[in-house]
């Protein structure tokens, strides 16, 4: 019965499967801190573009293009007249003049999206309109404005040359020629494109799915009293989920978890079925509640850091549940909130969307007034830049540096990046800054 | 029977109510042409921003306020502590160093949302977590860093001002203080900042409804096979769809209207009533089969007219049905149509969603080569422009100038101005350009 002579197979050595891990992080710079560079690029090392996904092309607007786009049809189709007037042989015209008009019989007439009725005989007109096909044996067009208009005879007033007001067939676009490449933003006038060349469907990658969560007992949801002396109102969810979604992002904000491991490691692994991306704010620091670094380290592969960064310091990253997906979480305080939103959150959006350009470009601006920085830290002050007299950038500062005013944030439209090793820019010095445009 | 000796009705004379009539369009400039400016200015003219709609904060981000926010809290709301650490009074720890560390009893613990169990007693420390409430009777917070994190009795390292690493209330903003204002534009951080004093709601100016409608008998839809020679796609619909939905509007495409003009007042009549603006394009020139121009004055007021621009010269505008809501008729062309976007519908739909500045901001860029230009006509060319190497704008054209081409309109990121005065922009001159950014 060799069946039961088989070797049992809870005998054999079971292989424990090799728990998911994140790749190695980067070594921490002097200060014992991970540079905001090397965190960003870590943490853009650990994600991929979503996959591509076909999408109507009105619903495509603003979204990177996954595949090359080959034009089926020539654009124009056909000879096609770009103005109202009257099909002819150039040759037919070549005397006439407003002293010595020439006339010639009207023979028919072609309406746009209709055939000719026949082919132009020589020495003979025929009404065309914009963007009618030329009838054959034509090969000019006559406007309006060099004829009487006539209706049985047309009296022309003007020689033109052969194929005058005629577009040309493929003038514009070949058949078989790409037209868009992977990796182009569609702009509403490659929408145009793609629809002048019949095509109603594309391959795009997605915009991310982000599921935005605020932790914290002390929260309270906007629109209701608050219930007790040290209760707040939750405004990190609400400014994340708005500036996820004006980066682009389908915005997913779950309702306040409370500072509970159980129900907040529950709310996460809900939420995974509809996430690409997931954020939370708070509970990453050192203090007794911060609950997020506690749980999440159960859910999946985390890397909990400083970052030489002010604000934003403390930051977690994760690749959690059986899809690894993307966590990112962040400090608390709404200020350094934003700004871990602006550092990192925004360039890990762009790469899942496919778009290529991670980062805001800065600009060179000129400090208004001298503005002292931390040293050995990546300093983000809340700034607001605005046009001098001569165009050149003007950049001040737009509050203190609490990283709990947002009032001052709100009154910001520029982030002034202060490096690692300046300690002081003097009035008049240039400073580099990030436009918060996108974002209003 | 007095009844009847009343004077009827009818024999009352009657009266015909006024027809509603647009204001007097501007006269037109030396070539018989309307300029861009004067046109624009026109059509702002005859539209007010929309009325105001109270919204939900997340679905207010990038829409314009039209009230005034007063906080009816303070923030912080109470002193609290902006460290994780122990609640002191400094004069407690005044000769603390990390030679001579103080020591204090700790005699208990304020998490973040709950009060403190007791006040504090002179002479000894408080946990205290960041965001959580200052114990009465304390003044500074001590951070982990400075301290040992005794459990029983802290020692602590360092001697600290008195309110130090604490939030004093109202420090970011004042009960009674103005916080956002009527014409603001929502960014993230000011729905963050909404969401921070409470507020659930805002008035807002509403997302403009846009209806665009396409006419022509030669038309398309993508997705379709072109039956017969002389059909070709619908590409402005969805050009001027994509356009208006990147521009923030909400958009509603109504498929193919032939060349009908029974047809075509219904489906306008029909849309009315979901529509901020209609687009159409197509039918406002001189062609025997132009029946937009037609049709529309059966409709309501209207002003059909010639534009000093090269493309988009013939231009339509009304004010139409019941509520006298504004069309907008560009000319068919497909890049006439998105020149006429740009010049005359971004800056409608701008002042229908409350923003202040109606006109994309221009960029001055050096041309990269000589381009000439129509005199009398403001030519908008589409340009692309690139940084040079040190950082200045320069400007080359993306294609010809025929109104017909797409592939060249989607390859451009610029609109170039070339104004009525201009014949020749030479190479190394300054020209004026608006940059397609809002659009991808």
């Amino acid at each position: 019965m060799p069946l039961f002579g088989r070797k049992r197979v809870k005998d054999q050595p079971v292989e424990e499967p090799e728990p998911f891990r994140l790749p190695e992080p980067p070594a921490p710079g002097p200060g014992g801190m991970r540079s905001v560079v090397d965190h960003r690029d870590y943490l853009l090392s650990c994600i991929e573009p979503l996959p591509p996904f076909g999408q109507q092309i009105l619903d495509a607007v603003g979204l990177t293009l996954c595949e090359d786009v080959v034009s089926a049809i020539s654009l124009p189709r056909f000879d096609n007249s770009s103005m109202d007037g009257y099909a002819v042989r150039a040759q037919d015209i070549h005397l006439a003049s407003v002293a010595s008009p020439t006339s010639l019989p009207v023979v028919g007439e072609v309406p746009a999206g209709a055939p000719a009725p026949h082919s132009l005989s020589p020495g003979t007109a025929m009404k065309i309109m914009t963007g009618a096909m030329l009838p054959e044996g034509a090969d000019t067009v006559v406007p309006y404005e060099a004829t009487d208009r006539g209706e049985q005879d047309v009296r022309i007033v003007e020689a033109l040359d052969p194929g005058s007001n005629v577009r040309r067939v493929g003038e514009d676009i070949n058949e078989g020629e790409v037209v868009l490449r992977a990796g182009d933003r569609l702009a509403s006038r490659s929408i145009g494109l793609l629809a002048g060349i019949g095509i109603d469907k594309v391959m795009v990658r997605p915009r991310p799915r982000v599921v935005v969560i605020s932790t914290g007992d002390e929260l309270t949801e906007p629109g209701f009293v608050l219930q007790g002396d040290q209760k707040i109102y939750d405004s990190n969810s609400y400014m994340l989920a708005a500036a996820a979604k004006a980066a682009g992002a389908q915005v997913f904000r779950v309702g306040l978890v409370p500072d509970d491991p159980e129900r907040l490691k529950q709310v996460i692994n809900d939420q995974l079925v509809r996430a690409d991306l997931i954020l939370t704010t708070g509970g990453v620091s050192q203090g007794d509640y911060d609950i997020v670094k506690q749980v999440l380290p159960e859910l999946g592969a985390t890397d909990f850091t400083t970052v030489a960064m002010q604000p934003g310091k403390p930051q977690g990253f994760g690749l959690i549940g059986d899809d690894q997906t993307p966590i990112i979480m962040m400090p608390g305080n709404p200020v350094s909130a934003f700004v871990s939103f602006e550092a990192f959150v925004r360039p890990v959006l762009r790469k899942l969307a496919g778009v290529d350009s991670y980062l805001r470009r800065p600009v060179i601006a000129t400090a208004a007034r001298g503005i002292s920085s931390i040293p050995d830290k990546l300093q983000f002050a809340r700034g607001v830049v605005a046009e001098g007299d001569n165009g050149e950038l003007i950049a001040d500062l737009a509050s203190g540096h609490g990283s709990h005013l947002l009032g001052g944030l709100a009154g910001a439209n520029a982030l002034l990046l202060l490096g690692e090793d300046t300690e002081f820019v003097a009035a008049g010095d240039q400073v580099e800054a990030w436009l918060l445009l996108e974002d209003g």
